[in-house]
């Protein structure tokens, strides 16, 4: 928290190991954090919230925690990090936190998403975050963070002034934060990196991306895949009256360049393939590949990718 | 054996299930079979060959068997039911069998593979035979053969005097065999089949067929590979100088029924896939690939499947 600043009560829904990771990072900072927990509530009670990072270890020895969003109370901020599997939840856990100036934070993977935050609570307090990184739960209670970037925030209706607040909500925390004027670009930014790596490296069969881009007929159909994403992200922010675009070309040769130094990195998808938890598939691929379908954008790559994914899907829940 | 025929001698390579049942349905006619055995071969000498089929169950008490190729001596007919994986040996296996007149019949998945055998022994000698049918093997000694349909025989410089040869050999025997005067139109009519289904199946993680046309997303992407390979095949046929063509439609509708009937078939590759042995990717995908790139034929998602299936082939080996 920046030294001028009052804090601010923030809410964070899903704690897994994204919502404990930046969360905590706000409570270090001196906000009023209330994390809504289940499979770690008693750890957490009893020896704190432990997170080990390269930005930074921390402990937080006596978080406010709660089982219910109605125990959180009304916030200034919902931070929800759920899995993008549980927003049929999303509104029955975010609710209860909800005062009339209250913002909310969509830290998830996927499309759409803030679309259905908006649906329910309106559009103007709708934030979406993207986090560059890799965050693994340990044992109950304990936190990995891998670094690879800053979180980028954008706001549902690209309002700088917002735009501005969200970012303040950061300041003086270790979490580095951007913004971006287009969260939909954003979006479709990221997609063009989870789609193809996310995919593959469960297509073939739970693999880490160093085997993908490693493979010559799989960098290939990186390439490709890329290729359709950004092509309907293109379309999608002219549907959606959007005048920035999608530099094709730079994103694929970064994405590469960084991919290729990433070494063994597990896609989260990848690692709820392996663990036999349900995948993001619908946010990841299916809506992209919705969009794709009302654009008349081809995506014949992305099409079989995600009725494989969904088919590997099948029958998988959610644990704790 | 037909009444006024004499008795031909085969050597059978590859005598696994394919092999063990067509090489046993022909001494069962009465011909000179001499099966070329690894796995089997202490318990074929001791028992027989025990053979489990709706067109007729059968036993044969003491087969001739061999562990070497150079046993089985020169033979009128090489039944090759090697798996296309085994190729790079199929040189050493074939070679002692052959005296001038000899003739091959590749009784193989796949396409191309005629080819190689005409690169060793010349065009003239070699058929493709294609079995509409799921034969396995059980305990050593025993083959389980379902009932599908006929093999279709094809000769490699499509001469119909020699094809009536070949259909001569399966005269009073069990098999239903009819001939084709385009071998490769009908490896690419089966490859219709094979790509999609074969491909598939192993993509979702190893599922029978019935899962694939019943999950409308998949049984659409069956239908777009199934255009993909057989607009390649058109083009390969054009590109060979054959007159016939394939009917993208009838195939099609034909394919679907047939599949919808079958119920939770298990095709070769996907049998192999979840077993752990090594599956049939160059042959029933990569080479047809091959010949698209060859040909200017997009194929995003027979280059999607190929790449993947090649991965998930990583390290496997043929056990026996």
């Amino acid at each position: 928290m920046a030294a001028d600043a009052q804090p601010l009560s923030v809410a964070v829904v899903g704690a897994g190991a994204v919502g404990g990771y930046y969360g905590g990072r706000l409570a270090e900072a001196g906000h009023d954090v209330r994390f809504l927990l289940r499979r770690d509530y008693e750890a957490v009670r009893a020896h704190g919230l432990h997170v080990a990072s390269p930005d930074g270890d921390f402990v937080l020895e006596r978080p406010k925690i709660a089982r219910t969003p109605e125990e959180l109370g009304q916030v200034d901020w919902v931070l929800c990090a759920l899995k993008a599997t549980a927003m049929p939840e999303m509104s029955a856990l975010v609710t209860p936190c909800l005062g009339p100036q209250t913002r909310i934070l969509a830290l998830m993977n996927g499309l759409g998403l803030e679309e259905q935050f908006a649906e329910h609570f309106g559009a103007a307090r709708v934030f979406g975050g993207l986090a560059f990184t890799c965050i693994n739960r340990g044992a109950p209670g304990y936190i990995h963070h891998l670094d690879f970037g800053p979180i980028v925030v954008g706001h549902l209706l690209n309002d700088p002034a917002e735009l501005e607040i969200a970012r303040a909500l950061w300041l003086g925390s270790h979490v580095k934060v951007s913004v971006t004027l287009s969260l939909l670009h954003t979006r479709w930014e990221k997609l063009g990196w989870n789609i193809p790596f996310n995919g593959l490296t469960v297509a073939v069969g739970g693999a880490p991306t160093d085997r993908i881009v490693g493979d010559p007929a799989l960098r290939a159909a990186v390439h490709a895949i890329m290729v359709e994403v950004l092509t309907t992200g293109d379309a999608d922010l002219q549907a959606h009256g959007e005048t920035v675009h999608l530099d094709h070309a730079a994103i694929i040769e970064r994405y590469f360049i960084q991919t290729d130094a990433m070494g063994a990195y597990r896609p989260s998808t990848m690692i709820d393939f392996v663990e036999g938890r349900s995948m993001e598939v619908e946010a990841i691929f299916a809506e992209p590949l919705r969009r794709a379908r009302v654009l008349g954008v081809e995506v014949p790559r992305l099409e079989l990718l995600t009725a494989v994914l969904r088919a590997l899907n099948h029958g998988r829940v959610d644990g704790e």
